[in-house]
């Protein structure tokens, strides 16, 4: 993935649909002087990014207190095969969020990001299921950062030769890539006659 | 994604089975006490990991500098519904990579981990296209990682509940998810008498 000004992306709605979309980020924190990089499941909602992890965590100590920290979101799209070995790439959407986060403390706000962490990985589900109960609320640290310093970069279409490649006898091309759903796996232990509800059946990404 | 000390994974088989797999690593650098995390193809070579980029390229350059790295790679495997919303999870395989780099000069070793950077990714490719002139060379900067402090995580199977709530009637199970590809696209400008070489139209993941 090339440093090619022309990717870069600075329109705030297409900027949101890409965090909206990846399943997780990779936050990036710093302790004494050795970055750390985590994959986490994050949620947005407006202009505020979240988090959530156990109170024991390190990263989510660190985050909470305000650490500066870096998160970013990747979807693949494609792998673009290009006539010269020199412009290989990939076609990707990518997202860099640069903040320092703060606790979310108040009950109210916590239990809505809580709601929206399920429901933006599988929406109808936070209805369904069984929801925290006072330990599993209180075990659970939040930390929200502002989507102020954002943005995104775009890689996407054919391969880009030098003019003379062209002539070449070589295939190019793009070879989609898509992360997709497979069959839900009922657990073993579910009875026969809870069937899948519409929120699984009919799950889509 | 949860702290869970019985995910860690500390076979060196396995570990780099998750790297090789994965077509990206997110590489975490600090300036100013700043970190920063890009998404950026990455292969490997035994006991090494290498990314690759602009000289012009602030993040290969501190890389190469020898700059306290973290390259973290992330495979999502499934979405895990559990009959809670706490025990909500995803299954997937991560490494996490804390290691100082060094810039690959010698020419040979150069030459083989280009070649490596687009072998690991579409296997075959290598030798059909137009290999690397003297200015895409040197214009490329490959920065090495010895893979000495490396640990992996992996959630698999199905959700682990409370055991009061296997009693009650909410549908519980995993949903999996695998980055799948597409059937090839030809760029537009591919004369109608080059078809996909086999290393294309059989292409798997």
């Amino acid at each position: 993935m090339r440093r090619i000004a022309s990717r870069g992306v600075y329109d705030r709605a297409a900027v949101y649909a890409i965090l909206d979309e990846a399943l997780v980020c990779h936050v990036g924190i710093v302790t004494d002087d050795q970055p750390y990089v985590i994959p986490m499941l994050h949620a947005r909602i407006e202009d505020e990014l979240y988090i959530h992890g156990s109170p024991g965590s390190r990263l989510i100590q660190q985050a909470a207190a305000g650490s500066p920290a870096c998160l970013t979101a990747t979807l693949l799209d494609g792998l673009v095969l290009a006539r010269s070995a020199f412009h290989h790439s990939l076609n990707y959407r990518s997202v860099v969020v640069l903040a320092r986060g703060r606790e979310i403390r108040d009950r109210d706000e916590k239990w809505t990001i809580m709601e929206r962490l399920v429901e933006r990985v599988v929406p109808g589900r936070w209805a369904h299921i069984r929801q925290p109960n006072e330990k599993e609320f209180n075990g659970t640290t939040l930390v929200a950062f502002p989507l102020d310093e954002c943005s995104a970069k775009v890689r996407t279409g054919p391969p880009k030769d030098d003019d003379e490649d062209y002539e070449l006898p070589i295939w190019a091309g793009v070879i989609p890539l898509a992360l997709r759903p497979g069959l839900p796996q009922p657990d073993t232990r579910l009875p026969h006659d809870v069937p899948p509800p519409s929120h699984v059946a009919n799950y889509r990404r």
